[in-house]
């Protein structure tokens, strides 16, 4: 990770010649947040036990394991960084990680997976949430 | 993608026990416009030429094919699909497809992977407004 | 697909100047194959009913469409083409392919959506097969 | 990171199960060799200046940030894990991450992005190499 956290620094004057101005380590934390989601949600749908009405939690936790990863990457790309998708995509990630924390927890009691993915989703919610909130309102 | 059409007509039934009624057809001509987005973009941003103008428009086609991927997957995924994560990555796609269709367009002149790119986009943003609309409204 | 499969045939030139002659067609038809395999796997993992059995099968189809997923971008950047990766891909793929195949086929009886991953797995292995077979011998 | 590395421990015992014998401490250097390089690669791929002989580079650290993640979901699904496919991945994980870091060093000079990604590609190399090792021949 320090690599790719050094590489953005220096790119961090880039950024502040595009339409918005990023709070780096904020995004940092954000880049981590997600990386997290994706590798716990990742592992907590390929793990599930217990049969159908772990399917549920199990399909939304690989959506958003796919939404982590792509909200990541976005914020590891400088040049095509723009306002509106940017924020959109928060948005939506931010929506996902609540509603597969959510769905997790309905089998914390059984599942250690799933009660610590809930935990990752909700970190992550709150680090898209903050970033969201920095970038002004939505047009 | 025969297959994978005809394997989604046999889970329309699970479908509609969830919290929203989703029209098939349109769901099925959505995947293929994600799939055909990702394509496009994919090889779009991997032919950038003619130097540093380039490089914001090959950071967001990937951007917009890595959110095609993800948009097309969570619409396979009819045992994780969620009204309110669903609408807002749909919402999200079109806002990264306009975008990305809009940088796109001012290098059509130059790049025919640029200009057909950009229909390309338009189409996906196009196919994901009418699911948004059909779903009614957000809350 | 049709747009994609254009740029493709515009860049076949660039692809000739490369360290490898490729059959677009061929690989057209590779593509074609990894994104139903991509879309078939990622449908069947996301549908896994029945229980802890199924659990083998469901994580082999989420990394199936993973490969599949990346196998078929490798494709659609010809810039980014060096014989060496390109062929232990293809072949990595096909193992995989023919390993998801094999353990769908065990509960193809119960579960149609296995019995048709099954043979888009299949189809998708004799595809890559070929493309390895055209670019001679692994150094 | 941590909860995604808790969570796997606790899977370990599944893994013995399994028809290959994992070592848990130099799995998770790999997942997190994966997850680093696909950071770089992404970054280096999306920053690239300097015009059209930047365009291989680009797209080949494309290619190696989606291997990158392949290979890293695939090691955090234990129950997908086979001998074979988990083998054949490694070895074009390591093939690809080579070519990637040789393409790289080229431009180490002008860009210190790319030699950032090229020092971050080889320690990737390093750790699949050591995984392969250890799991025995390849049949």
């Amino acid at each position: 990770m320090d690599q790719a956290m050094r590489m953005m620094e220096m790119h961090s004057k880039d950024m502040s010649m595009m339409d918005m101005e990023m709070d780096m380590s904020m995004m940092q934390e954000c880049i981590e947040a997600c990386s997290a989601c994706e590798q716990t949600c990742t592992m907590c749908a390929g793990s599930m036990m217990g049969g159908d009405d772990m399917m549920a939690c199990s399909a939304m936790c690989m959506n958003c394991a796919d939404m982590s990863n792509t909200m990541m990457r976005m914020m590891l790309r400088p040049n095509g960084m723009k306002r509106e998708p940017m924020m959109s995509m928060l948005q939506a990630m931010m929506v996902m990680c609540m509603a597969c924390a959510d769905e997790c927890m309905k089998h914390a009691d059984m599942s250690d997976d799933c009660r610590m993915c809930a935990e990752v989703c909700r970190q992550c919610a709150d680090s898209c949430k903050k970033m969201l909130d920095s970038m002004g309102p939505m047009s």
